[in-house]
């Protein structure tokens, strides 16, 4: 924990000052045991807001309404649906999105402009829009809401993944909430990724996007399910400058405590949905060190961890290093072989290129724990990435399989 | 079968004239049930050469000294073993090497810079050179030792992959043979692809090389079983002109005749790769039509055929249209939504970028065959291209997991 967090206990997107959540069911999410569906959240002021948004080219509708509504930099509410991604049902999507949006704006009294909306589901299946209309008219704001709509916003998610953080400037308090769901595309015919984060900091559109999008570059960017990515992945930043503090300024010691709380609320949320992957009981980390550049190092780290062959090793506890530098071998990252050298949980198994006579028992054993670290020094430079991914199970592909369109 | 082509019965690369092969076993490769593992292939003249190598970073010390040797164009004879690739080995793999084909230089009288070397099999051991050395001692030459050297060369192909035709030039009879191996990364710690095609046709090694790269291009590149690539892939194509007809010249008729005998020997050896993937019962044909480049259309074609979202879906029977687009989106093809159609084995299953109303249950029973064709219309431009795969099974995460190293 950076010096200055704190964690705050059954912390929510709605644990900063300003910020309220409703949710209710309309019935989108038959298959799912928990049946809310439909979420509102909102600020008692415009906020700042930051968007970041899948670089499929398959797009879900309300993906193309936010990122039309996010140049500005400004929102103050947002509805989630789960169960339906608003996606490849034509231009009737976009029509739709905008009809639920004007309705929340309506409901809640707000510009239409300052709404937005993210969808996750089923593709290729029609928003029922007055059976939302409707839903929206059930939807109660409350302080507390932020857990309710961590419940709203999973499909396949075994839990809700939440947290929040808060710290001191200039004697007044700062929080950052965050919650997320599902990852990658997990589920047949499910998109996908959703994270959003609230705070009261006060922080101009720009610098909250050049922040956010530093620590979105190293959590959400670096994970990996399955490797494939989705119509409708989407992370939303809100600040509304309810906790009344001063303005966070760039290069003050308050932004490096802002940007620590947020590379904590993304890291943690990133990793949780990696944990939470179907079929997977272990998270591998994968840390490329001593890389000529940042990205390559990025590189590296990603397509180990995305690695079938890394995944079905990990799964079975094998110290399998061949896979490891072959699947590094094939990635943009520069290597020099006789350089290499290799750890798995911080044991010693690969050094300037050769394997060593590592302890085989001792690793395999370390290995069947719920985290396993793969650490590669290239001995080039001086950059570094880390990745995170899970092990593919039998489970993955009978799930994935059995499922039916 | 393009006209004029004749396959032959029992062919392989020993049907073209001048050709022949041996095989012995020297105890490389305990864990098959084949205990051939290392074949010696021979042409009575040098023959003109064109290689193609892993662009794995990582690569085995046989594939760079193959590398050095194929330059010139020019090579005789080819060394090669399975059970060990010759990787990750230190310098000492590629004194070995030279010291192999040093000995196999000796032991057929021919310049030691005509032989190459291919090693295939687990990846961190060194090759045991004096036994290699005893076992190249004990083979013999035979006109008919094809069958041999293609059993010599697998490691956990489940059967051999072989196929030789024959077209007619200027009277005379020109022959293709061609046997390859494995596939990607299939095994725990193992290497890899090898394919060797031999002809007798006449031909400079110039041109070899550019319509050999044609066949590879659309055959060897286009296929994916885990996405994994190898420190060893390597595909080998000599021609020796023993069949006593006029060289082959560009643009000229012959020409066509013999890059439609390579397209087909290399499809076919890369298809029968594909088929024999760990764990998997089915093959995926998957073609993009209407594109606005070629590359575009390669990116969208092995995306989706590498898709573990795709292979479950393929694996489960399942018409899952939302993977396969969702694939394509994320690939470098460029799409338009509204343009595009899909159709699995032919039938419709989505149009103008809407899924259309199709039979599922048709649809359903017809991919529980051993192949499933997938073709978008991207409707854009006019280019093509197709990609194989497989599917994802249980077996295949059971063997890649349970394997220890």
């Amino acid at each position: 924990m950076i010096s200055g967090l704190t964690k705050l206990d059954q912390g929510s997107i709605t644990s900063p000052s300003g910020f309220t959540a409703g949710s209710t069911f309309v019935g989108l999410k038959t298959y799912a045991e928990d049946k809310l569906d439909l979420g509102i959240l909102m600020s008692v002021s415009p906020c700042s807001v930051a968007g970041f948004y899948t670089l499929n080219q398959l797009k879900s509708h309300s993906v193309t309404l936010d990122q039309e509504r996010t140049i500005n930099g400004r929102a103050q509410a947002l509805i989630v649906n789960s169960g339906i991604a608003n996606a490849c049902v034509g231009h009737q999507g976009y029509i739709d999105a905008s009809h639920i949006t004007e309705k929340v704006s309506e409901h809640l009294g707000l510009d239409k402009d300052d709404v937005l909306i993210c969808s996750t589901g089923l593709i290729g299946v029609e928003l029922p829009v007055s059976l939302i209309k409707a839903g929206i008219d059930c939807i109660v704001q409350k302080e507390d809401g932020g857990h309710d709509l961590a419940r709203a916003i999973i499909t396949t998610d075994t839990r809700t993944k939440e947290i929040a953080f808060s710290f001191k400037h200039e004697e007044k308090t700062i929080t950052i909430g965050g919650v997320c769901k599902g990852s990658g595309m997990i589920h047949p015919n499910m998109a996908t990724m959703l994270a959003f984060i609230t705070t009261d900091a006060t922080i101009s559109p720009g610098l909250l996007k050049t922040m956010a999008n530093k620590s979105v570059d190293q959590s959400f960017n670096m994970i990996t399910i399955d490797g494939d990515s989705s119509t409708n992945d989407t992370v939303l930043v809100f600040a509304n400058g309810e906790s009344g503090c001063p303005e966070i300024l760039e290069e003050s010691p308050d932004q490096s405590l802002l940007q620590a709380a947020l590379d904590q609320v993304c890291t943690f949320l990133a990793k949780e949905i990696v944990r939470d992957g179907e079929g997977a009981n272990k998270i591998i980390e994968v840390k490329v060190e001593g890389a000529n550049s940042r990205e390559e190092a990025r590189s590296g780290a990603i397509t180990i961890a995305s690695s079938t062959l890394v995944k079905t090793a990990i799964h079975g506890n094998d110290p399998n290093w061949g896979r490891i530098v072959a699947a590094l071998g094939r990635s943009k990252c520069h290597i020099i072989e006789e350089k290499i050298a290799l750890y798995i949980n911080n044991i010693c198994i690969m050094e300037a290129g050769i394997p060593t006579p590592f302890p085989r028992d001792s690793v395999v054993a370390i290995m069947s724990g719920a985290e396993v670290a793969i650490r590669l020094n290239l001995n080039l430079g001086s950059e570094t990435a880390t990745a995170w991914g899970c092990n593919l199970s039998e489970e993955y592909v009978t799930f994935n399989s059995a499922y039916t369109t």
